[in-house]
C-alpha cells in the first residue's frame, strides 16, 4: 500500500490533494489516507492545518471547495517521511523547504511546481532540483490546469512525465479520472521548461492586450514566443513537446486567463515595471518576471546570446529595465523567425 | 515591369489590393497600376466598381478605408489577362470564376482563399485547384490576418509559399513592409490545409465558449484540434508547419476572434445546427462547416476512418446532424491523443 504526501497547500496543491484523495479510494494499492503538508498560518484565530482537518476546506487558498475526509493536514515532516510518493507543489523559491524530508528507499517524487531555479550559475528545472536535494527520482506533472476548474471538476488534461515505467500504474490511479485526463509520457525536462517559459510569453501577450495592438499582433507574439521556447528547450537539451498540454495547452490558458497575462496588460496600461504590478496584485512574486530574469542572468553568465531570444529579451527589458512597451512592438516587427 | 491583378473585392481582397498597391510604388519592377477585379453589384444606385474608382473606397466590404490612387477596379477579364501575377482572393465556392482568365506565358498566381474544394471525389487545396484551371504555377499566402487590422496597418505577419525561387523577390516587394511581415518559404499544401482546418477547430472552440466549459477544456480542444490538423496534413501528404503563421497563428486568431468561433458559440447557446446560425449571420456560408462537411464526405468516399478524427467528427455531427454540444465534451473526455 503506497502512501501519498502532497507538499504544499496553495490552490494547486490543495486542488491536487482533493483529486488524488478521491481517486485513490478506488484501489487497494494505496493507503487511503493522504497527507497534506501545510505551511502553517493563522486563519480567523485558528491554525490553518487544524481548520482544514476540522472543517474540510482550505479557506485561504481554495475557499468554497469541500475536501475529502481522507486528507489529513500535517505541519511536521516526521509523518511525511513515511510517504512512498511525494507530490511537490511549492513555489520554486520555496523548494528548499523539502530539505527537511528524509525519503525512504524506493520512494519517488512528482514535481508540480512551475518555474526554474538558478543556483550557483546552474539552471535547474524543478524536478532536477528536487532530485538534487532528495536523491530520489522525480517525475513531473504540467499542463493547462487552472486550479479552480480542476477543483470544480471541469474537464481538463495534463502531461505527466514518468522516470520509471513502474510508476505508470501508480500515476494513472492517482491522476486519471472522468474529468482529469493525464497523458503519461517518458519524463523529459522539456515538459517543465515549457511550463516555465509559457509565463514569459503570456506576459508579452498581456502587454499587447494592454496596448490594444490587435489580434494579428497577438498571434505574432504567440508564434514567435513558441519559436523561442523551442530554441531554449534545445539549448537545455530538452524535448520541445509542442503538441502536449504542458506546452501549447498551458501557453494558451496562460495567455487567455493567467496572472502573468494580467500583469503584462497592467504594465502596459500603467507603463511601469513588473514589480509595481506585483505590489498591486497583493505582493506575491509572479513566475513570469522571475523566469525571464533568471534566463537573462543565466545566458549572460554563460556568454550566450540573449539576442537569439529577442522576444524574451524585450519582455525582460520591459519588466525590469523600464523599457517602454513599444520596444516589444519594434522587436516583433523585425524580420526573421 | 510586372502587372498585378487582384481577383476578388471582399474585405480581404480589397485589403490586400491596398497593401500591394502601396508597396509596389517603391520599385520600378512593377507596373504602378494594380487591377482589382470586382464582382459587380450596386451600391446606392451606383456600380460598385465605379464607386471604388471615383471615391477610392469599397463601401460594402471595407468601408472607411481609403484606397490608393493606383488601384483600378475592373469587371471584365480582358484587361486582367494581361497580368503577370494573379492574386486570387475569392471564396472557394466561387473559384470557378477564374475559368474566364486566359493567363499569358510566364505569369503565376498566388492563392489567398482559405478552404478546400471537393470535386469528382478529389480534395483540392485552392492552389491545386487554381493550377488545374489556369495551368500556371500557384503560390499561396495564409496566416493570422484579420483584414481590418491589416487595412489599418496594425502589425501582422503571414506565411507565403513560393513555387519557384524566382518569385521570392517579387513576393517580397508585393507584401513585405513595415507593418506586414511575410515569412517566405517553399510552397507546400500544408500551408493551405492548416488555413482550412483551423476553421473547424475554431468552431469547436466556440462551442466550448458557448457551453461555458472553462479554459482547461478549451486548451484541450485546441491541442487535440492541432493533433488532428497534423494527422490530416500527413494524410494529404502536406507538411504540418505548426510554428508558422498559417498554422498556430491563424488558429489562434480564429479561436479568439473569428466568425467560425462566433458561429460555434451561438450554435451551443441556441442548441442548433450551423445552417441556422449562418442564416442569422446574414446568410453567408461559413468556411468551417463547409470544410468539415467536405472532409467528412471525402473520408467516407475513400473508405478512410473518420474515427481517426474524433474532434472533427464531433463538430461535423453537431453542425449538420443535430448532435448536442455535449457530444464534443464526451469525445474530448476519452483518453488517447
Amino acid at each position: 500500500m503506497k502512501k501519498v504526501a502532497v507538499i504544499g497547500n496553495g490552490n494547486w496543491g490543495t486542488t491536487v490533494s482533493r483529486l488524488i484523495a478521491n481517486n485513490i479510494t478506488a484501489t487497494q494499492d494505496f493507503d487511503s489516507e493522504l497527507l497534506l503538508w501545510v505551511h502553517e498560518e493563522m486563519y480567523q484565530h485558528q491554525k490553518l492545518s487544524e481548520y482544514i482537518n476540522a472543517l474540510r476546506t482550505n479557506p485561504i487558498y481554495l475557499p468554497g471547495v469541500r475536501l475529502p475526509d481522507n486528507i489529513r493536514a500535517v505541519t511536521s515532516f516526521d509523518e511525511i517521511n513515511e510517504a512512498d510518493i511525494f507530490v511537490i507543489c511549492l513555489p520554486c523559491k520555496f523548494l528548499d523547504t523539502i530539505k527537511e524530508i528524509k525519503p525512504k528507499k524506493g520512494s519517488f517524487a512528482i514535481n508540480l511546481s512551475k518555474g526554474l531555479i538558478l543556483k550557483d550559475e546552474k539552471l535547474y528545472t524543478p524536478s532536477e532540483y528536487i532530485e538534487s536535494i532528495l536523491k530520489i527520482e522525480c517525475a513531473s506533472l504540467c499542463g493547462a490546469n487552472i486550479a479552480i476548474e480542476v477543483a470544480t471538476e471541469q474537464l481538463s488534461e495534463c502531461t505527466v512525465g514518468y522516470t520509471d515505467k513502474d510508476q505508470i500504474n501508480c500515476l494513472e490511479w492517482m491522476f486519471d479520472n472522468d474529468y482529469f485526463r493525464p497523458r503519461i509520457i517518458p519524463h523529459d525536462i522539456g515538459i517543465e521548461i515549457c511550463a516555465a517559459l509559457k509565463n514569459i510569453v503570456s506576459l508579452g501577450f498581456g502587454i499587447i492586450e494592454g496596448m490594444e495592438w490587435g489580434s494579428n499582433t497577438k498571434a505574432m507574439l504567440f508564434r514567435k514566443g513558441l519559436v523561442e521556447m523551442e530554441r531554449f528547450c534545445k539549448l537545455m537539451k530538452g524535448k520541445f513537446l509542442v503538441l502536449e498540454s504542458c506546452c501549447i495547452g498551458d501557453l494558451l490558458t496562460s495567455c487567455l486567463n493567467g496572472r502573468n497575462f494580467r500583469c503584462g496588460m497592467q504594465m502596459a496600461k500603467d507603463r511601469c515595471k513588473s514589480a509595481e504590478i506585483e505590489k498591486k496584485m497583493g505582493g506575491q512574486k509572479l513566475e513570469g518576471p522571475e523566469t525571464v530574469m533568471m534566463i537573462n542572468s543565466w545566458l549572460e553568465a554563460n556568454n550566450m546570446e540573449i539576442r537569439n531570444f529577442p522576444v524574451f529579451q524585450a519582455i525582460h527589458r520591459i519588466c525590469f529595465l523600464g523599457e517602454a512597451p513599444e520596444f516589444l512592438h519594434s522587436v516583433l516587427k523585425k524580420s526573421g523567425e
